[in-house]
């Protein structure tokens, strides 16, 4: 063909390069010739789902042929039991990645600017680029969000704004007074997205509960996710909470049976398994503590976390030690696609996973 | 807040109508205060999901914490064993829906020109708007794609042409001569898109398979699903086809975690189940033919149909039915949305559904 296909696409998928996913542990053990590996590479929750989301979708198969509710009716009750959040505040996403799509789809014409830190969330970038519109970088402040940047980079065409809290990849995270005062400060004509995925594994309890902040800015979407303390990444599901005029717009852009009969199953029942996440929630807490204590004798340095992961800085070039991690069978995450070439993004796994990483990072760097 | 957020949306997402989808049976006993309701409304597999979905779902469910394979690797190796599509042909989709969606997005820009015929699924329209593209209907032929009228709306501005076949919601066909003809006709430079969602249940050995004609035609993408035929519309699974650029850009625009860890097995899965989709395609043929002729004995005109649905023409205002026949427990689907008010779309259900509908309907129609 004479024609050239890739030309006819919008520019801004013209200029769009894909998220990277990293591999499955199926996929890397046929590749490398090797079995046991341990991932901690994608932020998951190590328990495996809940007993009650396995119950939830078993029964729910039965129904696989026919479409998913497409208005969430169940879970938006049980949101509503477990956040106080109504039915006209919920959009609900195949993961959270989706209802952060949906905010640029809703809002992005081209041109328009996207304003978000130095070293977040892969997805805003994406997103923002796939509407053809600007991504404005703010500096980070020890890698974590630099409001007082965020704020100097609005201008008159700003329309988003997003903040991960706690901050992936790095684990940073902000404090209630200064977001407040962030909030009130940005235009209420700019839409600051909150991106709370991680929230669930704080314990801080000076720590902001973006959902409680809802009441007070219009111009506020807070977005969650199952995919990490819930323990359902596989089933994609998540949600955005935010005005009645703001949902409003996210479910015309919504598809609608983006969410799987399953995942509605799974994530209604999790909600109330206060036991799951709890004992997820003291996995992490001590997993990290105990990462923490063995990368300091190691005499590496790391950014503090709030989620369930930690970044270590490996004061050189990260990537080969990333492979020879693979090697050893324990795949972390590399972050040259964060310009953080030097550090290496571990999830906090299982005690014994935890500390088969420590083994092997001792001897890959031992070489 | 004295801010406008719903002028804050982009032109596209402000014109924009969502989806109606049909309610769920659990939803509708609620408000209705009956139970034992039949759902005939949203064409699903009423066979319910094979034996094979089924196991490969709780098989699958004890790595749900764990985030789907972004690449879906195993599913397309059983697409390229089913089909002999190469992996940089497909793309694989939250449904079709969301291979539909992805095709407006990577190719639409505002003001774009979208050719779809009139009575055609309501999805053209809705991906087509949110882009902020523009819509130019087709006028049908006997409720079916008029390829001559299509071909004569294309422009200079046109992106896209969306052609269902067979079609939802008229069950109308193209037959092999008079698409491939259209295809030679449509310029290289516009993308074709044909959606087969309804494929597997055409008996017809001159019915044209999109699959076959891809190498012949750079601009083509097919559309697949595996809600219909295959049984899992709960689920949410489908594909896209086409060459090795457009999938490029489809994927690049895809969300990388689209499709659910659960979705990808029980795809993978029912792909092997021959006996499962011969039984669900002989039900649909012999039921198809009995509502036939329960219609006729009814003197109901009714559309020919290739899908597992019939549209039967009312001859008056069909919405007073559907209302009579939900009241006596029977979901169909009223197409005053498709500007066909005395029409009902009845999906094929088991035997005993089938008579219950033609029981009820003639009960209503005595009334």
């Amino acid at each position: 063909m004479s024609c050239d296909l890739k030309a006819l696409a919008t520019r801004g998928v013209q200029g769009l390069h894909p998220y990277e996913a990293g591999k499955p542990v199926e996929e890397l053990e046929r590749e490398l010739g090797i079995s046991n590996i341990i991932k901690l590479a994608s932020n998951e929750n190590p328990l495996g789902p809940s007993a009650k989301a396995i119950e939830a979708v078993e029964a729910a198969m039965s129904e696989a042929a026919r479409y998913p509710d497409s208005s969430g009716f169940r879970l938006k009750q049980a949101l509503r039991r477990h956040y106080g959040l109504e039915q006209e505040q919920l959009t609900l996403g195949n993961g959270s990645n989706d209802v952060l799509e949906l905010i640029a789809r809703a809002f992005l014409n081209p041109d328009d600017e996207v304003v978000f830190s130095e070293y977040a969330f892969a997805v805003y970038p994406i997103v923002t680029q796939a509407c053809g519109a600007k991504a404005v970088v703010a500096p980070a402040h020890e890698y974590g969000h630099n409001l007082q940047a965020m704020a100097e980079a609005i201008t008159e065409r700003t329309r988003l704004i997003f903040i991960a809290n706690p901050n992936n990849p790095t684990g940073t995270a902000l404090q209630r007074d200064e977001l407040v005062a962030f909030l009130d400060a940005v235009p209420e004509s700019v839409i600051v997205v909150l991106d709370e995925a991680y929230t669930e594994y704080v314990t801080d309890t000076d720590f902001p509960d973006g959902l409680e902040l809802l009441p007070n800015y219009a111009n506020l979407v807070v977005t969650r996710t199952f995919s990490k303390a819930w323990g359902v990444a596989g089933l994609r599901v998540g949600f955005a909470a935010a005005c009645a005029d703001i949902t409003d717009l996210l479910n015309r852009v919504r598809q609608p049976f983006n969410v799987s009969l399953l995942a509605l199953a799974a994530a209604e029942a999790v909600l109330d398994d206060t036991d799951y996440l709890q004992k997820s929630v003291a996995l992490n807490t001590s997993g990290l503590k105990y990462l923490e204590q063995g990368l300091t004798a190691l005499g590496l340095g790391f950014i503090p976390s709030y989620g369930n992961f930690i970044t270590v800085d490996m004061a050189r070039p990260a990537l080969p030690i990333f492979e020879a991690l693979l090697r050893e069978g324990v795949i972390v995450r590399p972050l040259g696609g964060y310009q953080m070439p030097d550090h290496l993004r571990v999830s906090i796994g299982l005690p014994e996973e935890n500390e088969r990483f420590l083994r092997a990072l001792k001897q890959v760097l031992a070489c």
